[in-house]
């Protein structure tokens, strides 16, 4: 059995992304914004003309600003930005299905509670089964219809299942995982690593210290997700090497593009200021950083990154703890 | 304490690097290659204009044809291309210190007998410790002094951390493991994957695609590498993530621009023609596919590689096989 009636709340780039996949997995689909305009414009148009032009709407998207609608929904994607999550539940409250899934699309850790998206689903919507959807995929690509896989995780492994079913297409292909976890910690720490790599690219280091640097990285990304109670082999899937390839190897990165920025000697206040655009993993690193201290795990790119950051170091003693590591035995 | 006479067999590109490397390590190097007069023009110019060009040799490298000078070297770099490994050692026979530890550089399984580098090297020193070295470095960046991690295994630790010792310095730092057949198997099958990732770029497939098939294809190197007695640890570090990333996402790759030639159309004929660049990658396909069947381990990009470049299926339906897997678990 899979479910028909899908809710994307979040008419950006990639929630219209998410839309266009549900409809074509043969789903009626609310597509929820709160700009009634922009929500206007899309419902006349058939268009997101701002956020990703030229993908046509099919007459299955019902693109709305009405959020008592979204109650018809069997299962909600939230595709907010992760700061936003939080605003959108409560402008939703009241209106979502009792027990309907609620699956967090957007990755990043909530500023000022430190929280995952997962456990601000659980707070404010304590009687849904909260999920993820994570991976590597754009939504330019998704929405084109190239081949995207994704993972979608819940603790209730037959929701998982059952969401990826209801989503899959021939081109979008979801994975079924019960590690909610390892899922969101690798969403949050990759944007840590690729603005590390954007660090090196930024100073010219070569291609070759970018790709030691995901892969150490990927192993700090598991010794801290382990401790926390994720699997392992949850790191070495798409949510986890997978979503970080992409975004540490690809321009469109905001992440990867402000660690070049920084390499280069732009302002951090700059880049960080009010209004510029949120760099997650700059929010992301100080967390990591201090989660990690707390259980004693050793993970120096994120710290490296997070000291940065912080403006506790400079560039280059930031690249110091990046690529001169003392000789050890590479396991530990 | 560190060996401080090294000798690195074969003069191209790669081994032109180490040699610097060594010597930037305060090794005395000897940097013996067949053609005498590429090797005269080296002492000569000191510079490997023909393959390395930009890169200065000091005057602790002595580059010679001269195979008895590579008998006062403790231990010897191979870095001739895989193919060419047995003829050098042939070359050499008679001449090797007893019991100096030779270094598999180059990767690749032998055309033939399907044997890998260490195997080769057993076979024709059997007195030798064998050892591999294996990572993410292009010679051109290693020769430019940027920041170079590699994996440096042999079934001795103590000779693998000697060796590391040996050739540490700042920018290029060796890490030891005791998981040969991981490192070397690691090596071989990334430039199948990185074949993959080519004919997913030649045909547009996009960025998503090409990392869910890094992922994938990890664990299908890490499957088939665990039945054949390596570490799963050793897949995920320099040598298996971190060279597989280097290699599937760089234009330098000549397994990955192959992929792409294949999948615009160019004839594999061509491609694999005699006097053509030889193709790592097309040769390992088959065998490791090969391997995979006999030990009952499902390596379903490998083998849709290994169709491919044997010509029992066309691009789309080698395409079909790397990117529409049917719905399951993702750890399945």
């Amino acid at each position: 059995m899979t479910w028909r009636r899908v809710a994307v709340v979040g008419a950006g780039a990639f929630g219209t992304a998410l839309a266009l996949v549900a409809a074509r997995a043969g789903c009626a689909v609310i597509l929820w914004g709160r700009d009634s305009q922009h929500m206007q414009r899309l419902a006349e148009t058939r268009e997101n003309a701002t956020h990703l032009p030229g993908a046509h709407l099919p007459t299955s998207i019902l693109a709305t600003p009405d959020a008592s609608r979204v109650g018809g929904a069997d299962i909600v994607l939230m595709a907010v930005p992760a700061q936003a999550t939080r605003a959108a539940l409560r402008a939703l409250s009241g209106h979502l299905r009792t027990g309907a899934p609620v699956v967090a699309c957007a990755k990043g850790i909530e500023r000022g509670t430190g929280k995952l998206q997962s456990s601000i689903i659980a707070e404010l919507v304590p009687d849904a089964v909260s999920a993820v959807l994570s991976g590597p995929g754009f939504a330019e690509e998704i929405a084109a219809g190239l081949p995207t896989a994704v993972t979608i995780a819940s603790v209730d492994m037959a929701v998982a299942e059952r969401l990826c079913a209801s989503l899959s297409t021939d081109a979008f292909r979801p994975y079924a995982s019960d590690d909610l976890v390892g899922v969101e910690l690798g969403g949050a720490i990759k944007n840590v690593l690729a603005i590390a790599c954007g660090i090196v690219a930024g100073r010219g280091l070569g291609e070759s210290a970018r790709a030691a640097l995901i892969a150490r990285g990927l192993a700090e990304m598991m010794r801290l997700g382990v401790t926390l109670g994720a699997r392992p082999e949850t790191f070495m899937g798409l949510s986890g090497l997978g979503d970080l390839v992409l975004t540490a190897t690809s321009r469109q990165s905001r992440n990867l593009a402000f660690g070049t920025a920084i390499a280069r000697g732009e302002s951090l206040r700059d880049l960080l200021a009010d209004g510029a655009p949120l760099v997650e993993g700059a929010l992301s690193a100080g967390i990591a950083a201090e989660l990690a201290v707390r259980h004693g795990v050793d993970i120096p790119i994120v710290a490296a990154v997070a000291a940065l950051v912080e403006g506790r170091v400079g560039v280059d003693e930031a690249i110091a703890g990046l690529v001169n590591r003392p000789l050890r035995r590479e396991t530990d």
